[in-house]
């Protein structure tokens, strides 16, 4: 099975599911691959900022990717992250997850070092070059401090370096360049990362989305992503409001004792708990963890969103 | 010989001279450390961001360490650099390095990931204890994209978490409150990262500075901190200036073409292949060479700071 | 007449016409505001970003207003920006562009000063206490460096304190949660002020959009934002992706040689001059003028954009 | 008399006192010039970020500098803020100042319109065209959101267009490059603007200190300067490291519910009230008030510098 070009559809960013000491729960991550499958998205990101990748060592990283490659085997795609710093490091990452077994490769520009644009250049070539498998560019300033501009990841396109990109930037305006004019590269991906806004980017010509919400709600993104395709933006956009309320999970945690990534992926995996589909909704460390009213806010919202309640999910 | 609390004197953060095929090249890394060692300074630091330890793969950064401390054994104290995104991940490159002969670990806030400062708090305690080695903390927000406050720093000094901190934010107020409060904390080392300002640091009570431009001019830090340490505060500041001057090789690497990694790194490693020390300036990718026309006027920088000629370095 | 509530439609945020001297161009000015108006728009916001308020001196901002609102009368709404640091100097300004004929003010959050949420809030109730006209937020971080809170906007929506927001932040995701917090306040005026996203804006259900390219070309605009009200998303988008490319104007002026204003507000200007609306493409300073090659380069643009030749605008 | 070239010693930006309903206090003002003059201040800095120069109306400035200015008549150099976002509105206020009495003004890179390099030396060349009175470079990257570049200022000294600059970017580094490319250009005033590290830039070369704590304990940054000058480093780091903890008072307003405007205005106005030198410690709106207690803290803070109790101040 070669890998798409151009990738469609929804593709959740995959979390981590870990153990109470914070080993890969293969079970519960085998069992939230079958929750999203079964609700029918297209593809599936290991590895990314949703995943915790940031957070796993090589070892855990290599088992995340085994473990699910092997499950669903030619199924659908499986794209992961080879997420570090630099092009000697990422090289080894990239080495690592494709023999694991994925399909695709996701590659943000360097960080911690500061480099100017050519040197991104340089380092997706020398990527590209090396990996046995397609390099899917990642935007993500929030984490890597450094906006990807639209003709760079244009260029590279052109060259046949970059397969695809994710744009986790929320410049939807930027967003849209690249969409407009990877029409002239046939079989480039532009997927967003935006959870609050899959709308808009789907109508503005987006091959597909990559939402974290999606792990907690894959039934809600699948259905959006199906009535864009039909062009229904009255049902599409109900449904990405309902979809936004539910993100107000990632507020629940308090600003005043934890950060973004805490909040968030906290939110996602007590979701994830709630509704039955992990064992433990255990963040790694240094993440604070939820306190038990903050996750019972978390319910609120599930319940409110229709996610809760008896065979709501698991049977 | 167990770690000196304080660490004081000049600390240069080592460079890591590659081959033409970028691997470790460890006779000229060993040429390097004779150099400083014969210098006089008083402690190395492996696996800094003038090290760039952010290119470097762990096989690679574990080489470095292992050829350095059976290189040095325990002539002076040998810290090395734990630089990764998140505490699983340093925890692993902790073990690494205090394996490989490090006598101290230098670690960096979280980054990648969004944190907040009780995460932090978190993380170095987390790495503390599981360190086998004294732990320092490395604040450099241009890197890390966090500043550390100082009564972090400070309240992690007071409970025995943090054995030092080295200063690479240029925020020279915000050192000083880590100075005189680090008073209440005897054997806890403030080192500044600073080229350019090591002798105002040293005047307002920094026990060391670890400046990435000793690497090129050892002697001339290590006269520097003899001036600062005998009160001759006319004679460091003209000795500071000086090196002020040569700093300037940092600025040869066009901006149009490069960014802040490749200009610096690049200079340091030219200015070292120049004086003879090391065989070879190749610096990691994505990193852009200096030009040929650039390492001339790096050359020209060293001949104004009296570096260059017969008989300056090498025999 | 009452002000709109809610203010819909176009609503360029005009530009400010100068002479060789760089007073203001009272007839050039009036002739840009009758092409506005002969095209549709659906009011006039005088003293934005685009229309160099930042650059105007006090008496020049008052001759904008009288000018403009004296020449219109009570044919369709006209805002004015109270453009300054903080709430006393806005104060000022408030009073001086109402008795100038301004039927509402637009007020970012304060800047300069570094300031709080509460104090921003409190800003804005102060302005609004005393302001005869109603208050609309301005959200500009690219000028002001600093986000206006959805939350923040909201309860001061629910309070009675804003009219509306024109938010030009870019972040369409937070936007969104204006709008549909907003629909608790009905006559909340939710305004975009993105060239780019409009149709994605207006999709979403943003009330209206003040898009600096509208001075432009405000036919294009109009026929956007009928489309999108039609619900001709097929129309809309490909109005929108030609207004995008049209939009290319702003990046013409070398980056090596001029900042963001002096290339888009000179390009604006500079197409403005070329399609003969005003008579001078002379921009304010300390801004950089564009060369001749780069105004050629402007119109081809233009003429790309069918708006150039006998007969596209002057009879 | 004409201006000092260069301007040394201590000279603070001076407070400006406000009545309760928040008009100039001009009493308390001239008796808060008496208390800096009789310290020893060897200059005034009317209209800066200190004087709350953001939050002062064009009468209210007007009145500040005119007050100050005929009172203390020739006996010390009086210098004023032209503090506005572009050319043309800092023109005119450079032209209110100096008729006011201002014998040269400070002058910030444009802010709020996105700049250039090429355009702030511009704006500092039509500034300096234009002024009756030298014109001496205000960096607050804080407020300005730029750094004025150390080349950019040598070459506007060199060019005779700046008289000197006043440096608060709290970057020392950067500062000591200036101090060292000035000697080239005799007569050019290198000052810094920090409260916590005078000491640090008089021994580097600074010819004198504008710290806003000067406002509240003259005596001490009089001594210190004179400490520097006489080469006492021991004593003037003594001293520095009293005047450190003093300032200490800016971190008592709670950062929960104020921004740092008001928390450092707002502590300096506390402190010269409780020494009796001002009637009101009002700061202006949108700021937010110290609480009772906040206030009380800042009264332990000075207890503690020796600057509270019978006699200290007023007699």
């Amino acid at each position: 099975m070669t890998f798409p070009a151009p990738l469609t559809g929804v593709v959740p960013p995959v979390c981590t599911p870990l153990t109470p000491d914070r080993e890969v729960d293969v079970p519960s991550l085998l069992r939230l691959v079958d929750f999203l499958v079964e609700a029918g998205v297209h593809g599936l990101f290991l590895l990314g900022s949703t995943s915790e990748a940031a957070f796993l060592t090589d070892g855990q990283r290599r088992r995340v990717v085994e473990a699910v490659a092997g499950h669903v085997g030619g199924q659908l795609p499986v794209l992961a992250g080879a997420i570090d710093m630099t092009t000697p490091r990422v090289l080894e990452h990239v080495s690592a997850v494709a023999a694991a077994g994925a399909r695709a490769v996701v590659v943000t520009a360097p960080f911690y070092a500061r480099t100017h644009p050519s040197e991104i250049v340089h380092h997706y070539r020398r990527i590209a070059a090396a990996s046995p498998v397609p390099v899917i560019a990642y935007d993500i300033p929030v984490a890597v401090h450094t906006k990807l501009p639209a003709d760079l990841v244009l260029g590279l396109a052109g060259d046949g370096v970059l397969a695809g990109i994710k744009d986790s930037s929320g410049d939807l305006a930027a967003f849209r360049e690249i969409v407009t004019g990877a029409r002239a590269h046939p079989g480039f991906s532009v997927l967003t990362g935006s959870e609050l806004i899959a709308d808009s980017a789907l109508a503005l010509g987006a091959d597909g989305a990559v939402p974290g919400l999606a792990n907690v709600d894959p039934h809600g993104y699948v259905r959006l992503y199906r009535q864009c395709r039909a062009g229904d933006w009255e049902g599409a956009r109900t449904e990405q409001e309902r979809l936004c309320a539910l993100f107000g999970i990632v507020g629940v945690g308090a600003p005043a004792r934890m950060g973004g990534s805490s909040a968030a992926l906290g939110a996602f995996k007590a979701a994830l708990h709630l509704r039955g589909v992990i064992d433990c909704p255990v963040t790694a460390e240094p993440q604070v963890p939820l306190s038990g009213e903050e996750v019972e806010r978390v319910g609120k919202f599930l319940a409110a969103a229709g996610l809760l309640g008896v065979g709501t999910h698991r049977r």
